[in-house]
């Protein structure tokens, strides 16, 4: 069991001398997965230790360039390293266009497969699934077609309380796995176990919400609720709200009233225009409305399994 | 007078943690030209405190994604920042079609024009040239077309002596200017003044040479000759000559040699293999054959005026 994100990169559109552009690494049970992929994010992925050919998925939000530019750079150095395995490339339509038109020119020939998959900007959808994981992609409301992703884990089936594993009767394998789907189970001898007296709640199914770039929207909050964490752009504060508004970016009021109404664990306000210099204030009216509030940084780990958040 | 180079990236393909993809800054009086633009050239600007808006001309020798991932994130914040001026971009043919698939896709209308000039591959051009400059693309052998750069100042015309100015007569303007274009001069009383006797030397016009990406290559000794600085990769070691040559790259000593044959005043030697934790040994053996011989490293700076090295 492992969940946790790594901040590559923290910064709105200007990438400052101590946040790079957007980047965020998802580490589900060590599956590895990128979410948007600024410039430069090779290089804060070298600087994390994180071994970049262990990622296998990466999800691209929007084509503005501080959500992409360093993609290209990153394929064609996990080339020169001498990658094999499957990239999977989620993102907008034009992505892989833009990606083989550079690669044609510097005639690079990859020696490892890239799948692009076009991701919905109208609805939600599933769009990786495991036996134990899930990834989902779901419309935001900016100036291009954007997606949020949600990472989840999958709900885990009822666990079975060791007193009745211990009971003086076997249980056939077959019955265990009905009993955790929910059944009850009657002995041979004919007494009934209720379901609810032999099992109790799984642990939670853990999940991460990112959302991008976005205008305050509440639609989606139902694809967000209940999210351990949530990782909201906060590129204004709302004395700028018309600013924000006009430019498809959120306050960070409306990114801590979007994490209430989603009613998540905790919220972690990234993307922060390159004005100011000092955050204080702009955390303060967070959580003013949404109290565990705190600001991304670059090089951070959070874990959503043990509420923890270590420095790299 | 002023005339230096800042070094922003000097790794090869893949980028270190101390060593950025290529770019060069040339000042030649105040006038900045950057030369390549890898991947985070603009946070490396950032640091080097340079003004990034004071640069009217890029130029890009080759389109290897080393040498050019940085630009169109460049180009993206010098809008954000407000710029108007017009930026030249000088390139291979593609460069502008890459560029703008990207600006396109991000719904981007710049705030200024670009304007892109298409290098020649294949002969040395002039393609920037004021009173007091040049600058000259030149072709190197590298696996796609690749041009190298002279940055120079024009020849200044030859300096009158000031004794020759106190005489006891008055000298017009208009003969000062063809004494100094080589002419006698005859006082009104028919006295000959020869012009090797009133005039000395000028300054030496001063020249900077870039050799990005190019295996072994003597026809560029006539491009370069006599440069006070040339810059010249050298990713490998003459014992990996073959793969040097395989994959169209210098080694030290290559370098070394085309500095030597070229009689440049110091050797730069740049964009070296990930595989070099430490470069001595490539230095010895460039220095075995050329002494003025130094390493690149991110954020120096090299006065070719003054003979001068900082770090930034």
């Amino acid at each position: 069991m492992a969940f946790s994100i790594t901040i590559l990169g923290s910064s709105a559109a200007i990438p400052t001398s101590s946040r790079n552009p957007s980047a965020i690494v998802v580490n589900m049970d060590y599956s590895y997965f990128l979410m948007d992929c600024g410039e430069g994010t090779q290089i804060q992925l070298r600087r994390s230790k994180l071994k970049m050919q262990k990622i296998h998925h990466i999800f691209i939000s929007h084509l503005h360039g501080d959500h992409y530019f360093g993609l290209v750079g990153l394929i064609s150095t996990l080339n020169l390293l001498g990658r094999k395995d499957e990239l999977n490339v989620y993102g907008p339509h034009d992505l892989e266009k833009i990606i083989q038109i550079q690669l044609e020119a510097s005639q690079s020939n990859l020696g490892y497969p890239i799948v692009f998959h076009i991701t919905n900007p109208n609805e939600a959808e599933i769009i990786y699934e495991t036996d134990e994981h899930y990834v989902k992609s779901f419309p935001l409301d900016h100036s291009i077609e954007t997606t949020g992703f949600l990472f989840s884990e999958k709900q885990k089936p009822r666990r079975i309380k060791k007193a009745f594993l211990y009971y003086d009767f076997d249980v056939p394998v077959e019955d265990i796995l009905k009993i955790k789907a929910g059944a009850d189970f009657v002995t041979d001898a004919g007494k009934l176990y209720k379901n609810i007296d032999i099992t109790e709640n799984p642990p939670q199914a853990l999940s991460f919400a990112y959302c991008s770039d976005t205008k305050f929207y509440e639609p989606v909050v139902e694809y967000i609720k209940n999210a351990n964490v949530l990782y909201h752009e906060a590129t204004f504060m709302e004395d700028m709200r018309n600013v924000a508004d006009e430019k498809f970016h959120s306050t960070a009021l409306g990114a801590a009233l979007i994490a209430k109404k989603a009613q998540v664990g905790r919220l972690i306000l990234g993307h922060f225009s390159a004005r100011y210099k000092n955050l204080d204030n702009l955390l303060e009216e967070a959580k003013s409305t949404f109290p565990d509030t705190e600001l991304a940084a670059d090089g951070v780990t959070i874990k959503l399994d043990a509420n923890e958040k270590t420095r790299l």
